[in-house]
């Protein structure tokens, strides 16, 4: 199925007769990524949203010309943000996860039995419709009739939530456009009202190597919020510096259940990995103990 | 220091007035650097050889247009590969290193005051004396008189030597070049024999991610050889796939000391690292067990 395409969308260019998406977020760095087809592009109210079929890692989210998550990959990050946190909340029934408009987390979270409802509240509908209908390796076309997407603003939707969800996932794209809002200490206060009284919390939060700042500044936010905090890692390749940080808020101190609940199916999650996870390497130690 | 070049090295280019490093040897993916300045730059009897000063990895050593190790991050490798097989052998003497031309994996070595003799096969002197004098963030401009530089092939020198080593560390590059005949089942079996009864080997084998079939085949060889292997991995950020794999051979049980003897001065590597790394995700796990 190939698109014949008249004039280019932005960030895809045209080298000696190869399509290549090349990203240009960042100053010093540019990553390029050869492209065999060009599935999906349009511009939404909030950003420039394509799905790319590149030839290393498959199809790929692009979002204003930055890959977010691709088919080789897209589990990896998408099964730790939801797994880690479910495994230190066994009961849980209601989950909101706010963000993850590839649908990779609320796949992951749709997994376990015992949970009922599972709210998704992304801002950008073209995101999930173009996921959903393009993006099945990661979004696995998701239509469990537990999940409610509600295409709204997540900053918004936590302050009208008092005491109402068991676990709260933060899968926010990048700190800068329609996710800035996502990192700031407020948000994180009605993320905590939003939760229940046992209830916890987990973010993205950003690269250890690259973005060490925005990990910190999310730690001490969530810190001084509540009594539990920890940080774990994952290394996601198509991420900047490949090794990639979450941190968990919670009410009620982190156990583990004596004997794990990961769904059988899982690329990258496993009873070690759910341990390794929290054990950082020394230079991260030293800059949270700061 | 700012050094002017009539012409440009191969490999770096010009592009709106900076200069740019992109390394091309994948033909879907592309990493470009920028680049502040060129420290050295020159042919050897085996590769091109280059240090480059780049903006968001300092100092780089760059053979054939291809990182190798980096300021920021050359740290990660070398520790990995240095201070995990040596906390399984707490009173090895004399340690073997081939490869390792950035000398960090040396320079870890050398912390340890119980060994005695450190040998360092290197192919390409070249290498060893630029990384030296201009690469001190990763070689710490080694200058231990138990380190002896060997210039020599080491396929050749492991031929020559029987029951010798405590510890033979494989540092080498990708497997095309120099080092393709690195990753061959003669050259371990010729490892095995260099070693003493009791000891181990180490080796870089690769990323799980894109070369999951020099990884798995690297597995099979050694276990082949030694009867105990584990294989493990540490997330190297200029590496592509950002995870990378190490294989450990052993003539005997592995097993950690109750009391790790790692230096006090490590960036990445601690206890709960030296625990962590032998956990591999599942896909992993998955594919070592075929």
């Amino acid at each position: 199925m190939k698109h014949v395409h008249d004039s280019l969308p932005p960030y895809v260019k045209v080298e000696n007769g190869e399509l290549w998406l090349t990203e240009d977020d960042r100053e010093n760095l540019k990553i390029s990524y050869r492209i065999k087809d060009i599935i999906f592009s349009e511009q939404s109210d909030f950003q420039h949203v394509m799905i790319l079929d590149s030839y290393d890692f498959g199809r790929m989210l692009v979002l204003d010309g930055v890959v977010q998550t691709t088919s080789i990959d897209g589990h990896i990050y998408n099964e730790m943000i939801s797994h880690v946190p479910l495994q230190f909340h066994p009961s849980a029934k209601k989950v909101l996860i706010i963000g993850g408009g590839d649908c990779g987390a609320a796949r992951e979270v749709a997994k376990y039995k015992h949970i009922e409802e599972i709210h998704m509240v992304e801002i950008d509908e073209k995101v999930v419709l173009s996921c959903k209908a393009h993006l099945q390796e990661v979004s696995g076309n998701l239509s469990d009739p537990r999940v409610q997407f509600i295409y709204d603003d997540g900053v918004a939707f936590v302050k009208e939530h008092e005491n109402e969800y068991d676990v709260i996932i933060i899968d926010s794209s990048d700190p800068v456009g329609p996710a800035e809002a996502l990192f700031s200490r407020d948000f994180y206060a009605n993320v905590r009202r939003a939760l229940k009284d046992d209830g916890l919390m987990v973010c993205q939060s950003q690269s250890p190597i690259f973005h060490l700042d925005i990990l910190r500044q999310t730690y001490t936010n969530i810190r001084e919020l509540f009594p539990h905090v920890q940080v774990y890692t994952a290394t996601v390749p198509t991420y900047p510096g490949g090794l990639w940080s979450f941190t968990i808020g919670s009410t009620k101190p982190l156990s583990l259940p004596e004997t794990s609940t990961i769904p059988s199916d899982t690329k990258y999650v496993n009873e070690g990995i759910l341990k390794q996870c929290f054990q950082l390497p020394q230079f991260l130690k030293k800059a949270l103990e700061k």
